[in-house]
């Protein structure tokens, strides 16, 4: 069974109904690991040797965040910066990360229409996570379509449709264990979350 | 005149040449700041009241920054997520920044081309700056094209390219404080460096 590293950067986590219930949905088993930077780093000085650890232990990494600004916490941006060094992550000698998956894992509080070229946001969530897909892609890592909580502060109101988000985050970590697991299954589609709506 | 602040995220700007050379250039006048984050805080607490004090003061605000795995150094991460506050960055009474241009100042260690669909990078800056593109329409600033150091670790090499770099970015501040800048004349540029090289 694959190792699963959930990498969760929420500064309020008490307050995120959401994220609680995502976190508690999450696959009770010694092969998944959530890793909550916030807590773990009050003072935001992140060990750079541990969490390359981690990192290097996992076969797929999740990250979990809400959508500040349209990227993550700033922590989170603090430990890309740090931990994934040149000759580790990337460069002529940086394969320590070479095929294993990046699953972003998102709340957002804006609808799944805002988040067009149409819409109030004006670019898809695809456009504005780029910079993700793109690091992940430079780490030789295989970037896969976001599963998104959208309008997250009325999520709470409708439990069916926040279970059903919570059984979708669950199956794939299940499939993301299995060493079966095909990314080509996913990689078309805009959100992971289409793969169970279709 | 009009008053520009500049932004300022770099983590070690001793050791950043192409950095200095760019503050070096800026306009000497008092209408103009240079207001460097990791030097004013260096435990990474942001004054969120004096900070929002020198925005609403600005009439445009520059961005200054390494371009760290496609995005601004944390620092600016945290600025932004705490500093752009609802009611009073966006939302119903948040009109402090309405009007005001954002510039955004990268430099990069990869080359022009190493930013395209078919290049190393597979996005334009452009693409990559879209989180921050649209954080400024939320706050009803205009996200005007980034001035753009490519190759900056080999740029020191380049004298006459550094100044050209230079000349353009204290032309356009010259522009930002005059009355009559017009963000049309470049809205349509992928980068702002284009201005003077067409």
């Amino acid at each position: 069974m694959r190792n699963v590293l959930i990498i969760l950067a929420h500064p309020n986590l008490a307050n995120s109904q959401i994220n609680q219930a995502l976190l508690n949905a999450v696959n009770k088993n010694d092969k998944v690991t959530i890793h909550d930077l916030y807590s773990i780093y009050p003072d935001g000085v992140i060990d750079i040797d541990a969490e390359q650890q981690k990192l290097t232990d996992a076969d797929a990494v999740i990250f979990q965040h809400p959508f500040y600004w349209y990227s993550a916490p700033a922590i989170l941006k603090e430990w890309l910066d740090l931990v994934l060094q040149f000759n580790y992550a990337y460069g002529p000698k940086g394969e320590a990360l070479k095929g294993k998956q990046w699953l972003t894992v998102l709340t957002t509080g804006g609808s799944k229409n805002a988040y067009s070229t149409e819409g109030h946001n004006r670019f898809t969530i695809r456009e504005l996570l780029t910079p993700f897909d793109q690091t992940a892609h430079l780490c030789g890592m295989e970037f896969l379509p976001p599963l998104v909580a959208h309008g997250a502060r009325n999520l709470g109101k409708s439990p069916e449709r926040l279970k059903q988000l919570c059984d979708q985050y669950q199956s794939f970590i299940t499939e993301l264990q299995s060493d079966d697991f095909d990314s080509n299954t996913v990689n078309h589609l805009e959100i992971l979350n289409q793969r169970w709506e279709q």
